[in-house]
């Protein structure tokens, strides 16, 4: 899986950071395809700045006169929207759409367009759209950060795509004979230190188990747990003097 | 639904910068409450810039000293790690753990905690954190912005909280009985102006039918469909003239 079909096109972007931003927000999803349509000079020391390891993207990108020219070469164009209105309607999430995004992507070059840190993107430029993302989030500020707007988009492509492996737990469950043998040897070292009286100790040892249980076990927790009451036994035998005082042992 | 019991920790930021996008993002996915463990000056107009209309965010920051102290009173504290090593097998994707976020946050407050934007948390950090979030990405370039990590984090749990109603197309879906009268409408136009033989009208309209049954058809696309079609029958019944070019109704 690779994403060299996606290209992330701005449009008119105000602020140099903001398009470095968008460089390392791309490379960290795996995106490299940049294209600015250039309204005015950007501040590339401050675009450099902000892409750190993600330059040769920034350094990369494709610049265009207008939209149309950028998205020319695209066989399905996606655009970015906050506005309520004309085109709310058939707008979907950037999790709604993103599997199509990747089937479409399949298929050919396809473009995610972002507008003008102020004022989106016009009508007109909506209109070379065919099909419309907007970004849940809350009533009260509904505006993104141009680059966020772009890591939203990209990170549920990403997502979608699931190239990524998560981290996995390499301990297997801890099995219940296991962990019985666990709780057997706290309730004897419990008892034995006087935490709980014998006739107590049922009602003690759920309070324990109902601890352990809030989550999974793993074969390493109970070793870590079997360890820690082998040695407290150790303890009992070889360090505490007559006083009930640690000593040497 | 709120996300009052939600903070949000930034460890020793390098720059004001980030914290006023930090806040931004966490406007956007309607959380509030930001917690900043200061190692180091901040650069507050910075900050404020960024920040944008979130500044109510950025002034109602609680400032601390340790990660300890801002973490006090939570319930339930996740940490972020971009790092293999240590903690990796134990770590979640943010949308693997966005459901128990939101219910332990009903519980009581929890914590989510960003390192430092050059060396993230320290292990004695991360081991103040009961459970570890690790942000999906490209093997390449795994080291997110400070505020791109905050906003996928925030965003994740606002998507889980499914407070957002997305965009819903308003029209219903067409039934067949009324696309077929729009087909037979074009397919006697078409018919008319020449634009297909009789013997292959079948054939034609079944490449018409294929196109407009690549997506979902609605009431009202079928009547823009009908509308064009309609308008169309009109010209060529009073626009065109002897030699075929349009003029004067």
């Amino acid at each position: 899986m690779n994403f060299d079909n996606i290209r992330i096109v701005l449009v008119g972007p105000l602020y140099g950071g903001n398009v470095g931003s968008v460089c390392r927000a791309m490379a960290n999803m795996g995106m490299s395809d940049l294209a600015v349509v250039r309204e005015r000079e950007l501040d590339m020391e401050e675009a450099r700045k902000m892409a750190c390891h993600a330059r040769g993207i920034l350094d990369g990108r494709c610049e265009y006169d207008s939209l149309e020219a950028a998205v020319g070469r695209c066989g399905m164009v996606w655009g970015t929207s906050a506005r309520t209105g004309l085109y709310r309607q058939h707008a979907r999430t950037p999790r709604g759409w993103a599997k199509q995004i990747l089937e479409d992507s399949s298929r050919g070059r396809v473009a995610l367009v972002f507008g003008r840190e102020d004022k989106g993107l016009s009508n007109e430029e909506l209109s070379l759209c065919s099909r419309i993302i907007q970004i849940p989030t809350s009533d009260e500020y509904s505006s993104l950060n141009l680059s966020q707007a772009v890591m939203v988009c990209c990170y549920e492509v990403f997502a979608a795509s699931e190239v990524y492996e998560g981290p996995e737990e390499k301990s297997p469950l801890a099995e219940s004979e296991l962990k019985e043998r666990m709780f057997a040897m706290w309730r004897e070292h419990l008892l034995r230190i006087g935490f709980m009286e014998s006739d107590k100790a049922g009602h003690m040892m759920q309070g324990f188990r109902r601890i352990m249980g809030r989550g999974a076990v793993t074969e390493d927790d109970v070793r870590i747990m079997m360890g820690m009451v082998r040695q407290s036994e150790w303890a009992v035998d070889n360090l505490v003097d007559k006083d009930g005082r640690a000593g040497e042992a």
